[in-house]
């Protein structure tokens, strides 16, 4: 196993060319948040942003996209019809489909709820995206149920589960999980050919061809709702910008962990929040690519 | 009486374990908000997250939720029904109630409203509630109609009164209070078997064996709206991390009081409002944490 | 005319007694806001907030209701309803009014509107209101129908024109009002008993018995959407402090001036929006205060 | 051709007049947003707002409307129906008209979405407008329809295409277009009547008689969503203060530019979001009229 430090990072965040614009920058869709759980939305949303995704566009429930739109100004929202009472057909999914069409990688999961709707999106997602495909949360929820799908995407996928959601994923207690890390990533990845990011103290990731990365930062004050949502949106941030995956998943669990680190110094653990990491974002990546700059 | 000084606090808040997840510092549940009356919840809920609650779900009547998802990222929030026009019976109070069983705290009250339906949610959580039970505001001042309730309840309780609140739960006058604030919080916690926070410029706190305990921080700028909404949510998040019932009712007036101290440096007491004050919170509790970490 | 200085305020901004709650703060009742201008209201509220006011309550049209909660955390809200189509009976104007009878203050006009029920709404509170009263913007708009009625008011009134406002007062024009702004307010002042604040670049404020104060505070950045509306909210919170009426009139001038010349310190004249004057309004008021506590 | 410097805005700015009233900085109308793209509007009159302008009034579709009070205290909105189903009649666009009437500057197009809606409403502005026009986003998108209505605009028109705008004007390619950035936009100047801002790496400024001015601020970070809302905001507040209409467009694309620049001293060029950049637009505005005032 290799650990992720800052001079891992060196060779995977590029220096922004002069003649760029955002389509540069890659065009992201975020699948989040239903009823009580829009903050997961907004969180995720708001750490891609700061990651400096070129546009992102956030499919959300119509009836949750006042929430959204007055919380997220950077972002285009795109609002799907979800069935009511007795109603059976999610014709609202196709609007998402729509849009992942037009995308360069999608994420879906973080405060989506464990609804039929979530396991159709879920199913769509992997069944239709020529993108790479980020699961997270919810996605990672009702995944179990369609797991052999994971197989047939057409593109690569990241998995970001913490050892609750890899137990039902792996059919392992928690306990198994936490102490065999590194053995249940590298088996979930190679069997399933995805890259798996197993969080927790030291955050595992793992690829397709067997290779385990450690992460080297974070802290207790990160145990903190929305925390894991900060995450899927720094690493969707960074595959929209053309960096590989197993390169976008390894500086987003870094950068992750430095903004809760840089946030401690400001709070402390107890009181730190999720909101308080994505602050830290941008200066983190700074701090990276200024340091290739001086070595270039 | 003893004094509650920092000194008091260094063997009440515990430092962080590295291998810890959300999960282990809580799930409270807050009860709160009404029409015209969001802010309460809003403010309750902020400190408590800002005091280090692993997840805080907030219930509140559903045409309300809006609002409350816009204000706070990082709480979940459990919208209920409430009876409109002459519709009788309170189903909605049931989803309250599931979101009850799986928290390991729950405080209610702040902003609540005199409603039947407040009334009936206290009486429901006195009698059901097997986590520890915060009450505050509107929900002491439905309490008079249930006092033996109190006397039943499977965990322990803290209330956390004003004068005028006390004077509804005694039936004693406002100036009889104000001259005899430690007897009759004393006589109160020993009479019901409650943690009494007796709140004005030095809380009284008393607990049900008699002890009694006296605040020496804050200032008449903390004579604001909201300022006891944030120390209800300081206490419920303090309690979820499973600090003993009077230590979190201890540390959550003293961190208040200085809550208030640390945001009149920067306002001054004129233009301070509740919101400056969960500022602060975060700053104060690692400065106490710290110097514990500077003595072991 | 006498200057208004910093001097002025040493004997009128108390300093706060130790053993004091927010009921000794006053418990203030602004009438702002409508479709399209829900923003005066915020911003009038937020000075109110901060200039030291125990509690606040802000009535506004029902179907505005979750704008202001949103923005306004520790404001209180009394929502009304306003007649649709063509229905006539305005009874939402009931509910203000019952709020209007549990305030020791009333500020009425900011964003309001000139419909019917603005009009409604001003006869009712000049007819009924027990404590002074703060008439300005739309307030003082559709004041010329029933000027007659300020004679006859219980309380003391305070009326904050703009020259456009005072042209419409009094039928002069504003070039009229302009060359003898001293002279014009102080002429309605005496004829209608009241105190008027005649805002421009030195605003003028005279009282019924033909004192004249002028502001020596400010500067042309504040020619910003808004900025009135601040003025607005720092008087009443004054005034709900029981300040004296000039005393909270000229406290209130002098304190917004300063509040703008702080703003424009940062953003300079050009980008200063009037939420920045708020911000600015506690360390004002505290600076004078505690040049006050220097002197005693 | 020209270079934009901040010797050349020298003479551009003015120094605010003592006696001046929010009346003297004009009165702006802009037009824009739509469901799922409200932030542009709101990035857009933030930008105008922090540039200066008296009063903004934002034309918005009524469902929008809460959304855009809550996030825009200092504007004031103007709710318009939009038809609804197979309705036909588009009645709405009669209550911008209304605005447009008492407004001294337009802009229209940010977030406004490519509808049949847009449509009329560009055409009833380019038909109706006496005074100056600026034309963005989808306003150009759905220009070409109506090209020849440009010409017979009784103000003066901006219009600020980024490439792909650019290419759907003149039916040229994007390629075709980058590589005579000047001669295409000189030539569009100069067949249309109109003033072209033709955003880039350094964005071009060409007038109807021929002048060329090329911008010398701004860096990659800027390639993010919403930065192109915030130019059209600055611009149309300098044209609501009187300023000649190619010196708004210089100093507008030169403010901007300096606003990511100092933005990205903050966040690095990765994380800057275009909120970051109006945040900025103050500071540099009062940096160049103090110059000015240092030289006079």
């Amino acid at each position: 196993a290799k650990l992720i430090t800052e001079k891992t990072l060196k060779d995977i965040l590029p220096i922004r060319g002069l003649n760029s614009h955002k389509g540069n920058y890659g065009r992201a869709l975020m699948i989040a948040g239903s009823r009580g759980m829009t903050g997961a939305a907004i969180l995720a949303s708001k750490a891609a942003l700061r990651s400096g995704v070129g546009m992102l566009h956030l499919a959300i429930p119509e009836e949750l996209n006042d929430i959204l739109e007055t919380q997220l100004t950077e972002v285009m929202t795109v609002p799907f019809q979800v069935p009511k009472g007795n109603a059976k057909e999610f014709t609202g999914v196709e609007d998402i489909m729509g849009s992942l069409q037009r995308s360069n990688v999608v994420a879906l999961g973080p405060g989506l709820g464990r609804s039929k709707e979530t396991e159709v999106i879920v199913e769509r997602v992997l069944r239709e995206a020529k993108c790479p495909v980020i699961l997270d949360a919810d996605a990672l929820n009702v995944l179990p149920k369609m797991l052999k799908l994971l197989k047939k995407v057409k593109s690569r996928c990241i998995l970001t589960p913490h050892p609750g959601e890899m137990a039902k994923l792996t059919g392992l207690s928690i306990p198994e999980i936490n102490e065999n890390r590194i053995k249940v990533a590298k088996d979930f990845s190679r069997k399933y050919g995805v890259i798996v990011v197993l969080k927790g103290a030291s955050t595992v990731i793992t690829d397709e061809e067997g290779h385990v990365y450690l992460n080297t930062t974070g802290n207790p004050g990160m145990a903190t709702a929305g925390s894991g949502d900060v995450l899927t949106g720094i690493i969707t941030a960074l595959v929209g910008q053309k960096i590989n995956l197993i390169g976008a998943a390894m500086a987003g669990v870094y950068i992750h962990g430095r903004s809760g680190d840089e946030a401690a110094k400001i709070t402390g653990e107890y009181g730190m929040i999720a909101s308080d990491m994505v602050r830290e974002v941008p200066r983190i990546i700074t701090e990276i690519v200024n340091k290739k700059k001086a070595f270039d």
